[in-house]
């Protein structure tokens, strides 16, 4: 039995929610921890915890409608001079509500939010160590052709 | 004449940089202004200022490919423990070049790294805001379907 998701009730209809579009693979409704008015989230109709457990079409239809509102929220929403679409995958990142979402986010001019850098590494040996890890990362990609 | 583009420099071969994977519509290289190192990015080939200027298929594709390069740093930086998908669109959501990128960002536990909130609108006249809202964007969405 999976323990309760709030996701899945907005989806089921037993939390409410402002829900902004629905289809058989997603959902889309405001976050109620908003940013700015008009923040989105958009989550799959079928419980995933996290992205290794979304499916590849799934994963790229999701986007495809966070593109869709972000386009709707810079046409209607006054404010809107921009979009943050962010996705935190794993509690390391932040992630809150383990149900896979995409955040939507219309920005303002000076909205105050910014995503906060940690250090920026410029020593030679962190440049090697960036070389070998670009070599590993590429030799796990290799193969890898648009589907 | 379009202005100069450091990635499509970087595409074009005239800049230097760790590149991780290239297709015929979509290329990775690392970010090297790095939150974390194997901080990567994902552009689209043909130049495309914003998400406005990027065609539904290739979107999805760049977002496909950052999926997969999520999984290849889980599984091959030791001390990843989650991944940010980032995008910002516009300069007040902070874009800097003007070129679409999706940032794939490595997470490791207590990185510092987060992502700040402004205020959080909570007062009923703000709620009633947000039905109009939700409204607004649901009438702009609706008719869309998975292609």
């Amino acid at each position: 039995m999976q323990p309760p998701c709030p996701f899945c009730d907005i989806i089921a209809g037993k939390l409410p929610a402002g829900i902004v579009y629905r289809d058989e693979h997603c959902c889309a409704f405001l976050d109620i921890n908003l940013v700015n008015p008009g923040h989105v989230l958009v989550v799959p109709i079928r419980h995933a915890s996290g992205l290794a457990d979304l499916d590849e079409p799934t994963g790229a239809h999701l986007f495809t409608i966070a593109r869709r509102i972000a386009k709707a929220q810079r046409t209607r929403l006054p404010e809107c001079r921009g979009v943050t679409l962010l996705l935190a995958d794993g509690k390391a990142a932040g992630q809150e509500v383990f149900h896979v979402h995409l955040h939507v986010i219309p920005r303002r001019e000076n909205d105050g939010v910014r995503f906060q850098r940690g250090t920026v590494h410029g020593t030679q040996a962190e440049q090697d160590k960036l070389t070998v890890i670009a070599n590993m990362l590429t030799g796990c990609l290799s193969g890898d052709t648009r589907e």
